[in-house]
């Protein structure tokens, strides 16, 4: 049952070395890992926007110089990453270039930062996207939370079933959207070209504006710089690539920032020259659809490719996170089950965390995750200004041929990076200071972890090439709560081991049972010593347990092993086990995890 | 951790022996057993009046006859239950004399019927008295299913703790209320004696009223005869008085009778004397101590013991509960786990199902289980109507001295209680129609359940005194991962047991890997064949399970057992278990359950 559901909803399992064909060609790769860089286009001007109407309006020129600013760290960002690529071709991003080159802590930083940073992606885009659909539908909005879940089930199980097929799937919107931001600059540059949008709407460039400080001017670089989140996904996710993976990936990189820098742009520019103020209702590209259209067709298939963006943008955290959570488990600082591939090929288990740490979100949340995008916007800045530092010490350490325009380039990058970096933290602390508690409980887990792999391994490697010092002999205790096939069973296999050293026991709850249980038995089996033990509390795992205890401790004076017997009913039907008391399973989980003792199940299948 | 906890909840555990000193005296028992019944009186005569009111409030008179009718049912019933104690003093009530002289299904019908209102009455009378509290404190109102759980699962503590420990603490709001009830009434009469009362308020009886049919008397009748509810729970519980207990049991049911008919028949009369009218927001009792005190201390004091009392009117499902599931669970009906007994020697199965089950009403209802009232009504009736009749029947086949009157006593009440029973069908079947879906699949249920016993019983019964014929030989099967400490514990373990039939089994994923192994086992451990299975879906139980199939094949032609050699980490700390994959609990799980193999676990402790 549960398995045709499995296979219904992920698909047939597949073989390892088909693993090939699981590789995505660069138009899929850009679709699913440019989603999230992408749809930061439909609020980064925004943000910048946002920020200076604290001023006045008089300021929106200061738009343009800012997102010039935001083109030189993509500029950068981009270059930058380009160099990682080739540099470290198997992926990892910044916790590998952290680490190799600034030191484990530095890495695990950059590593614990982005992992978390993806789930916040999930649950940010997510619940962004379900409000840019029930703003549509009022009437869904109190579902919110419910569709905001189902979206992040879904897209688990796209992803479950395997890059390619969800690629194959997810291409379609991002593209629709990039068609579509295409035809509204395009449009309203046209408009602007011919005339048809008054200049009046917009203060010129160079007007001055009273209050405007130089700290207003860094919070809205700082907020625009929030639509760059994303770029380093790629990096991230190389080993997705078909070969030649790290070329492949770095003509991806460039194409999506060309698409970024020019969506980003166009959007900043007609949001300036059309004079449009943020507001609390309507977003800035559906203000600057409904002036360039009115509302038609062309409106509601922006606000449409909007919507399902955002949503999309959570499969950028769905392509980065299993394989940055491959890097860490291969270095023992997170759970080992990170690097099973699953039925389709895909590491799952970083798929299934990431949906349930998302649902976890929105539901603590209730989809009103607003709050949380400074604290995911630092959660990249602040890998990307370590990965930058990183790839500088690469090049002032190695020098390679022509290293200085590449250490250039990494030092902007670095630079801008940790500008904004700390513009967030300053700016935004009342937002972003959970970073600082979280961030240092997330490294120290992942020392724990390495520690508890690396002591772990000290016990289990063989110190000697011999086998070890025999086992003398085995003293089996069976339990037996009556005189059943099930007790007869247990007894018969328990002769066939060893013939000498059995031991049933029966733990009574009345004083008169007892006689006349070991009255019987000597007559059913008077090869089998039996003791009884009384229970005053009708427990019986205290008893069997301190007998045990004696036993053991004589056991291993004489290298002698002592094995408990358990029978257990096997019922044919599910909930025939309701039934059954199953007190075999507590009284073994009690031993084997208490006592130094093995445990031997006997299953009796029931036949009705 | 979890032992101090459960210590510190319910207490010490108590030795099998102390069973004596968990008995009831009758004023404890009273107490606790009546509490529902006593509790009824608070909504019981509003419920008349609710119907009458419906024609005209000059039918206000009826209730008096209607009371009359209801007395009469009262008497008939507790002097039939009287009967039913000393004819059957070991408890089970309607279940037991339905079954033993109607045959098994009209007892489980009974039965199940009972099981199923105990839960009711819990959730009922839970949220009936929150709500009771919620409404002198409006600003609660919210809270109202957190305030009901919080109820249920400390009345579900406090019988954990054992029935002469809650029986002590509950005794006191009970006799309050009985008191402030006497209180009420006297005080009442006293006004209306001295002529306090102008007797305009109400119309005098006999006057004819237009419009009033027999169907509405019934459905009157029907209604108040609800607060009959809870007299059986006394013949259930006849174990937990002190001895000698059918007799204690019987003095304590007919004090409660008496009991519940002055407090009936005074609030009726109060009611109808004053002239008051059924009111959404206000009750009849609280109506009758206003008219009566003012806004006084009684008028609190009779609010408060009478939300207190419908809270503890649950008690009485937890005395009654758990020993009819004890008689349901000793005829194979129902699970054994009710059969055992808890530290304090109460079932704590049954009471800590019978909480549970309530909680999860109340959460399904949101605390609002007034629809629930007239299934829970009918569940009592239909029980009465069953046990009556079996008396009937009782009497009539063994015709004992004197036995005609006890026959006319029973022939009463089952012919009342049929009357209430259809008269809440009819009359409410709009929300009673559930019983005629759930009662006849409760009663499958048990069926099935018994099935499955003497199936079980059948197969384990042993049917010759021989031993069985003993096993050749095992085959033991180790799965081993690598060359570690671990696995050289195992095959150290299996070769103690056998010299000649181990087979190590080892699963690769890639090709390369297999020779490489191979060579390598083959210089550590000569002596053990190795297998070597290839894995193409990267699954360790598939190929696993079909090498154990093979071997487990030709084992059982031989006679031979197979035995499969689990190596188990044991982490030193409990949150280390996530950080190992525990595939051998998956393939144990697998294997004991599907294949007829012995699974043997090995424990392996990690000292840090």
């Amino acid at each position: 049952m549960i398995s045709v559901l499995k296979r219904f909803l992920i698909g047939r399992p597949l073989k390892s070395h088909e693993l090939g064909e699981q590789k995505l060609n660069k138009t899929k790769a850009l679709a699913i890992l440019s989603s999230d860089a992408l749809s930061s286009v439909a609020y980064g001007p925004e943000q910048i926007l946002i920020v200076l109407i604290t001023v006045s309006s008089a300021a929106f020129w200061y738009s343009i110089p800012i997102a010039v600013g935001v083109l030189i760290l993509l500029t950068a960002l981009i270059l930058s990453y380009r160099q990682i690529i080739f540099a470290y071709p198997h992926g990892g991003g910044a916790y590998v270039v952290s680490k190799s080159n600034l030191g484990v802590n530095p890495g695990l930083v950059a590593g614990g930062s982005l992992l978390v940073d993806y789930i916040l992606t999930v649950s940010v885009s997510v619940s962004a996207g379900t409000d840019a659909i029930t703003s549509a539908f009022p009437t869904l909005h109190q579902y919110n939370v419910g569709i905001a879940i189902a979206f992040v089930i879904f897209i688990t199980l796209l992803n479950l079933r395997g890059v390619t097929e969800s690629a194959s799937i997810l291409a379609y919107p991002v593209y629709l959207f990039v068609v579509a931001l295409f035809i509204l600059i395009g449009v309203g540059l046209y408009h602007i070209v011919t005339g048809g949008v008054s200049p009046q709407l917009h203060t010129p460039l160079g007007t001055p504006v009273a209050g405007l400080s130089l700290f207003i001017l860094l919070k809205a670089f700082a907020s625009g710089s929030s639509a760059l989140t994303g770029v380093e996904a790629i990096s991230n996710a190389i080993p997705n690539f078909k070969d030649p993976a790290p070329k492949n990936a770095a003509k991806t990189l460039m194409a999506m920032g060309a698409l970024l820098a020019v969506l980003f742009s166009g959007i900043v520019f007609l949001a300036y020259y059309y004079g449009i103020s943020p507001n609390a209702e309507v977003t800035v590209v559906s203000q600057i659809a409904e002036e360039t259209f009115g509302r038609n067709f062309m409106y509601f298939f922006i606000q449409g490719t909007t919507a399902l963006i955002l949503i999309l943008a959570a499969n950028t955290g769905y392509s980065a996170f299993p394989l940055l959570a491959v890097n860490l488990a291969k270095d023992k600082f997170i759970p080992r089950m990170f690097l099973i591939r699953g039925d389709r090929l895909g590491y799952s288990n970083g798929i299934i965390i990431l949906g349930i740490a998302s649902i976890i979100l929105i539901l603590a949340f209730k989809a009103e995750t607003e709050s949380l995008i400074p604290l995911y916007a630092i959660g990249v800045f602040l890998p990307f200004t370590l990965s930058q530092s990183g790839m500088m010490v690469k090049w002032l350490r190695e020098k390679p041929q022509g290293w200085v325009p590449k250490f250039i380039i990494n030092t902007t990058g670095a630079l801008i990076s940790l500008v904004v970096t700390l513009m967030f933290l300053i700016t935004k602390f009342s937002q972003v200071w959970s970073i600082l508690i979280f961030l240092p409980i997330i490294v120290y887990l992942f020392h724990r972890i390495r520690k508890h792999y690396d002591a772990v391994g000290d016990q289990l490697r063989l110190t000697t090439c011999e086998p070890l010092m025999p086992i003398e002999g085995n003293v089996l205790i069976v339990p037996v709560a009556g005189m059943t096939n099930v007790v007869a069973n247990s007894i018969n296999y328990a002769k066939s081991l060893s013939q000498d050293q059995i031991i049933a026991v029966y733990v009574s709850f009345e004083r008169d049972d007892e006689k006349n249980f070991e009255e019987k038995w000597k007559k059913w089996q008077p090869d089998v010593r039996l003791v009884t033990l009384h229970s005053h509390y009708r427990s019986i795992i205290n008893p069997l347990t301190k007998f045990v205890d004696i036993i053991e401790h004589k056991a291993s004076e004489a290298n002698y092993r002592v094995t408990v017997i358990i029978p257990q009913f096997i019922p044919k039907k599910g909930w025939h086990n309701i039934l059954h008391n199953q007190s075999s399973l507590l009284i073994r989980a009690y031993l084997l995890f208490r006592r130094n003792v093995i445990i031997t199940t006997v299953p009796y299948h029931l036949k009705k």
